[in-house]
């Protein structure tokens, strides 16, 4: 057992979002007392906690008040800068993730350099300044390639695909002008995106949840079914063995999620991150143990639950907004039509385009599962209401 | 579609236990605003809730008041006072349940005469008003008999298994002191008790809960196994028919809890609850929904989620106070000893005997999970630490 101020253990979530509103479920559960830096009263986590700090998550002073309040300070992003978990790390707060294993999802180019020393499966990469190296860079691989800004970005964005020397060169020259470092990758040719989560607590215990598939479009994440479909035993063990590897070498305290590419020959490492993620939404209802529990576990040097799954396949469906804001209003019809879906949504500022929620249904056939979890999601955010 | 006062519903939940607070889980999920009327700050359900208006569970200024800031009000235990439902009811709150369907389960005399009425199986009982009309009854159905206040009660009890006239004469004499009405029942000689959990929404749709076994030591109850183990179909059928029957012709909105005797020839009703209930808590990891996200669609008008069990077996396990009271200390040995184990605490101070939490394990065994259980909520309320 590790010192905790009171009897009760009062977990810091910085952020406000759906990330920390999913994880006050299970702290409920848990009898721990979350509490949440949160920008706004309105935002998704603040209008579910009773114990929030209204503040800015990337103020030194912020978070320091906010931490000198808690037993363990974790994180629903990325966003905190570095200088301040510098100083929080100095000053003796108990961070979960630390500040070491954090900045391997803050900065993708110390990701590659630490993944390339640890010989992870990683796609060709480069660090790169100016365009003659991405251009050479093409050469060998071909294009298009894959710009990335190793922190932040411009115009809300961080990576672009690039597909000549032209396109190239304009984003190289703005990135370059902001003074943003980049690196480019070769394009993956890949059969289907992979997500592995796992869970790991301080004194080294690890659960790794079943591989899962995740579909994107435009970028976005819009389906995750677990386990994905047909994905050979050795290749989901190799999956499963990069997580694992990964979490111990960088020391991750809490639930890492890798997001992975599946080629004929192997699994190529995309993304990190270093808390709960969309991809593992679907274990709230489909696995023994929520990664938001699993999470908070971690956090607090608890013992790990099982990760292993409830049924056959869970497919989860991410919510969009949608023009019409009255998400309350359909979700009569959602419920009536499938007893089975399992709905999620966010309390969030309808916005189109903006994850709002998600739905759950288990069973064991993937693509009915998949057309009734897009049916359902398409039916909330309005978008599939006037097929019928 | 009912009309709201905003775009996210207000539901409204009098009480701030921990029925209030396993709701509010539901509620972050179905994007719902909970508001809860709890007495302390330190109530349960207090401590999980942003939106908490402190006051008294009996003053009619309070709930109103409460009530106006809120689409539905609903009710985490029966002790709303009747004049105060009445009252509400004429200014046209939503109470759900209302107040004609609540005072079933408020007023055990009014739950009897009610239940001769319908034809429902009920132990033999008479209301009695003095110790003459008990000695005639148990000349009839022979002593022992239970004495029980039809509300209320005295030392904080309400319910006397007595077993001869000078015992009755006792209670009868204390119980005319103080005005409290009884009514007095046959000792019904049951092989084990049930309970059955429906719920309804007010356009009538009804969804059943399996038939689970309660065991009970001192009057308290210790393990829930659903199903009921061994149960012939026959038997489980008339239990939940009984159930829905009563759900109907009482006009209940939300849940319904029936707790039952199993007999050599049937069920007998024994007690009704409308709301969440101990006997239901195995549904939060057990069932495909939860009863309170159950009881949260019904009283939201919401179509009602599918009951069906997610295991073939489920226990659960109430952990009871100890004499320490470091709950979370002891949480790392449970999780440690037994990862299928689901812990819920309810943030309530310790005392002795008094429910801060439960245990539940999904499984196939109904020995092996009862076992189990009562290892991992021994070991929660410190009781179980010297057995090994």
């Amino acid at each position: 057992m590790e010192e905790l101020k009171g009897a009760t253990p009062v977990v810091g979530m910085v952020g406000g979002g759906q990330l920390a509103r999913m994880t006050q479920q299970s702290a409920i559960a848990l009898g721990i007392d979350l509490r949440i830096l949160a920008r706004t009263p309105e935002d998704s986590a603040a209008r579910v906690v009773g114990n929030v700090q209204l503040g800015d998550d990337r103020s030194l002073t912020d978070i320091r008040t906010f931490a000198k309040s808690c037993d363990v300070v974790t994180f629903d992003h990325e966003h905190v800068p570095d200088s301040v978990l510098r100083q929080l790390t100095a000053e003796e707060f108990r961070l979960r993730p630390g500040r070491a294993a954090l900045r391997h999802a803050q900065d993708k180019l110390r990701m590659r350099t630490r993944n390339t020393e640890l010989g992870m499966p990683n796609p060709r990469w480069q660090a790169v300044s100016n365009i003659d190296q991405v251009t050479s860079f093409a050469a060998e691989t071909g294009w298009p390639v894959i710009i990335k800004a190793a922190r932040g970005g411009y115009d809300g964005k961080g990576v672009w695909p690039v597909s000549d020397e032209a396109e190239a060169a304009a984003v190289v020259r703005r990135a370059v002008q902001e003074s943003i470092p980049l690196l480019v990758e070769e394009r993956v040719r890949f059969r289907r995106e992979l997500a592995v989560q796992v869970a790991r607590s301080p004194h080294g215990q690890a659960a790794v949840y079943p591989v899962v598939e995740t579909r994107q479009r435009d970028g976005i994440c819009h389906e995750v079914v677990a386990p994905a479909p047909g994905l050979d035993d050795e290749r989901a063990a190799q999956a499963q063995q990069v997580a694992v590897e990964l979490a111990h070498a960088l020391d991750v305290v809490g639930l890492l999620a890798v997001e992975l590419f599946e080629t004929d020959t192997g699994v190529v490492v995309n993304e990190l991150a270093m808390r709960p993620h969309n991809s593992g939404h679907w274990t709230i209802d489909g696995a023994a143990t929520s990664q938001f529990e699993q999470h908070l576990r971690a956090v607090l040097n608890l013992p790990l639950g099982r990760p292993d799954a409830l049924a056959p396949v869970t497919v989860m469906a991410n919510v969009l907004g949608g023009q019409d804001p009255d998400v309350h209003g359909r979700l009569v019809h959602v419920l009536a039509k499938d007893p089975d879906v399992k709905v999620h949504l966010y309390g969030k500022e309808v916005r189109p385009g903006r994850k709002i929620g998600h739905v759950t249904v288990r069973g064991s056939d993937p693509a009915d599962l998949v057309a009734r979890a897009q049916d359902a999601a398409a039916h909330l955010n309005g978008n599939g209401v006037e097929d019928e």
